[in-house]
């Protein structure tokens, strides 16, 4: 109480806004409207909250999920009603299954008007839900800020998670008794010796794998993963959608599973244990007529070393000691950068300038869906780097996410790997760099196609689609020009249409310290 | 049962498309993916369904609901999962506010995948919920085309409403028993006797007003509800936001509410009696600080003459024939075009240029929000034409409501005025104007800024705004370049800055018969 005592009379949002800083939180991705002014207002009486604007929700919430995977640390954003809170709910799915901690700021009509079928009135609650493992509608002002310390220790986790504070706008004008304490944040709960002696005895019993995601796959957790499995002789698979991979030179390796139900079948074929390290058993991506969802084979024993919001490293360490593994051995993959590329642009090509001049330390946002194929495995030597993925499948992620891994990492290049039809989705992230003036490199595979669902098409024995079918799978006709976009963004872009220039222009874009785009056209 | 005997096997997403057509439905806007491909490659297999595609969902939300308005009956969207339809919420809860007849169909994982929880799982149906008033998830593929059929029905209303059906994989993809039967649309309640004679009696007892919203608000209806009010001295309002609105020269005239409250407690002050046609009793966009919420003063008694869905036409004439009010007057507005503006560029001289310029039968997608005050009275006597409004506050409405117009009036001129910081939200709309060829001219309000959120925080008593809160009213530092957006996504785009050279760039625009962009800086 004693805060009470010592600041002025504020309102609900200037205490709100106070809280959240003092919990750490240090930035607001927002596109704002009428409700959130009190905290708009607020925003300028309050030092260390830094606002970015995106000029579409879908921008703040990627760009609030990129930087909490970096930062390690909850973002907030802050958006307008339930349609604000609805723009953003697809990034929103793609940070829950990411597991990254993000505060949404989400104002509402006031309760004194809420009765009222006003145009902008809906159920906020409901559109929240869900997207957040953990929603509160604040109808008192003395709780406001007390909810607000409450939404970043729910956020926190472990593991992290949405956490959503609607705020009608009475209680945001209102005077309310303060800024709140920050809540000490929830400690990963310890490795159990009892998981951690019968995974070590199920990766004793060939063939066995682990299989990780979460926090374990940095450098250490990494290293006590492949001690384990050199160990053991077990196989070692990440996700095929990881929040944060960090890889690389001089990074112990490690394989995602292949997105494709037959290849991973086949991947973990014959296993008779399965070792979870953060993450849940292995299921297909989408079912398929005659074909399993569960990717372990039938008769395969899971186990589960550490559960999502465990700590993994711990419990990897724990393991190694368990099988005598020692210190972690010096397993990693080699340095090795592809040869400068030439002749025809593509997946491959792209790859391989990107393995080749990828700096140190680079961040990669990637969402160029089926041109990875081509551009994961030469990247794996490059210089060490963090690599997100699309964790939940919504199109959408990648430039948003890039935004927010560059604002939480100035000191870092990020290197955005965008589809044209998933760019499109939230293209408006290329202004917030263009205006931050973040360090990112964007290159758009443009394919004129949404690849993989003529793929997926193919996979129905539709081989060669009508003209219908045709017409809503690809983004050509007309052709969208990505150099114009990006500068009328302002981005400055450049096109490249073969690999000698490709390489060029990735070299060229790299160089540059603010926000550039290079768009492939193959 | 006979047309099963008939059809060969078909698949339950076959059927689907097939009752849907049946039932009137003639185009599909659509982004699909992998669990709606059923769907896409039916479109080729059966005709009479047009598939449009967008490159956000928000632009095929907003589509259907600018169809739907001009049409008069349904569209359909194709929408992926929890994240597609997240990504078309914002607009539906337009439409939705709008009571157009939309129906969504949205895939989902197949039943026998919903117990594991893959990247894209989420909880498709309490996403749609909010939005939707009808919501069904088919669970047996013997249902699925009877659950379209009564989708449509539902979409009817009367009135108009959102109808989400969400359709598992498997259901889509498993035979079933072909299409089913159309079900007949409901007919709206007819006018009760005694609330038109309490109305009747009210509107005598001076002050009186009428106030009216929805399908009253065409000719016929205007007509009617201008004799009403002749006949008794009462005078005549619209809701601020309507679905559609006839207006222009030989138009019966109606006067919207105002936007912000104090005009709009002023319109009403001093009522005794409010009759309501197809509308609810007015309330405030937002809430204030010591400012109602409920706009008609106190103690002004409301009547209700015919519900939203009920015949609001037939309570009119019912109303008119108690009157004693005679045919309808020949109370129209007259022809008035504004002279060629000369000069600053502004709302104003652009509202001039329109109302000059506005070719008959035109329909106006309006998203200008502020510049809507210089725009509105201006077209009052121009040609005839209907303007659609964004009903549900919403931004990002503007630009697909346009495509969807177009779509539904291929002969008409669709003219869209969009404010660039909400043109931003779904500028993507362009693209779709360009690749089926739609007749719309956008004009883009080039203010930098959210300029209604400046308004509004002055009215907190913030008139000078710190750094923080100005960064994110403007969208300005770098420049949005809408003839580069525009171009980039196929559509012709020119720069005005003077009022002279809007006129001319406006001139040349509609004088096109494909889309068009002015940008109108200022």
């Amino acid at each position: 109480m004693g805060a009470c005592d010592t600041v002025p009379p504020m309102n609900g949002a200037e205490a709100l806004v106070r809280t959240l800083v003092q919990s750490g939180v240090e930035i607001c991705l927002t596109n704002p409207g009428t409700s959130e002014l009190h905290f708009v207002a607020a925003l300028d009486r309050v030092p260390g909250m830094r606002p970015v604007l995106g000029l579409f929700e879908g921008v703040a919430a990627g760009a609030a999920d990129g930087y909490s995977r970096m930062a390690g640390k909850p973002a907030t954003t802050l958006l307008h009603l339930g349609p604000g809170l609805g723009n953003a709910l697809a990034n929103l799915h793609n940070a829950r299954k990411a597991r990254s901690p993000v505060v949404n700021l989400v104002g509402d009509h006031a309760l004194s008007h809420a009765a009222y079928d006003a145009p902008l009135s809906s159920d906020v609650a409901a559109i929240a839900a869900p997207v957040s493992s953990w929603v509160r509608r604040c109808e008192d002002r003395a709780e406001l800020a007390a909810d607000g310390a409450e939404a970043v220790a729910a956020a926190h986790g472990p593991p992290g998670q949405v956490a959503t504070l609607i705020v009608p706008a009475d209680v945001a004008w209102s005077e309310g008794p303060g800024p709140a304490a920050p809540r000490p944040p929830r400690l990963p709960p310890a490795p159990d010796p009892e998981a951690v002696r019968a995974c070590a005895a199920a990766l004793r019993e060939e063939p066995a794998a682990l299989l990780l995601s979460g926090p374990a796959l940095r450098r250490e957790g990494l290293a006590r993963a492949n001690a384990a499995a050199s160990a053991t002789g077990a196989k070692l698979f990440c996700d095929t959608f990881n929040a944060r991979l960090e890889r690389g030179a001089g990074v112990p390796p490690i394989t995602p599973l292949p997105y494709f139900p037959e290849p991973a079948l086949e991947a973990l074929a014959g296993l008779r244990h399965l070792v979870l390290v953060g993450t849940q058993s292995p299921v297909a991506f989408f079912a398929y007529p005659e074909r399993p969802s569960e990717l372990a084979p039938p008769g395969c024993v899971v186990h589960v070393l550490a559960e999502p919001g465990a700590d993994a490293n711990a419990a990897l360490e724990a393991l190694c000691d368990e099988l005598g593994a020692g210190p972690p051995p010096p397993a990693v993959a080699e340095e090795a950068r592809p040869a400068r590329p030439s002749g025809k642009l593509g997946p491959r090509s792209i790859g391989a300038s990107l393995g080749a001049l990828l700096p140190e330390g680079a961040i990669v946002s990637d969402e160029c869906i089926t041109a990875a194929a081509g551009i994961f495995p030469q990247t794996r030597g490059a210089a060490p780097h963090d690599w997100l993925f699309l964790t939940g499948g919504s199109i959408g992620q990648g430039m948003p996410l890039a935004t927010g891994a560059a604002l939480a990492c100035p000191d870092r290049k990020v290197v955005c790997l965008e589809g044209d039809g998933s760019g499109m989705y939230t293209l408006q992230s290329l202004w917030t760099q263009a205006r931050e003036g973040l360090d990112v490199t964007s290159i758009v595979f443009a394919n004129r196609s949404y690849a993989i669902l003529a793929v997926e098409l193919a996979r129905l024995g539709v081989t060669e689609p009508g003209p219908r079918a045709r017409s809503v799978l690809s983004v050509e006709d007309p052709e969208l020009d990505w150099v114009a976009l990006s500068r009328g963004m302002g981005v400055p872009a450049r096109r490249a249409s073969t690999a000698e220039e490709f390489h060029a222009a990735l070299e060229t874009a790299l160089a540059e310290p603010g926000p550039q785009l290079v768009e492939a056209v193959y």
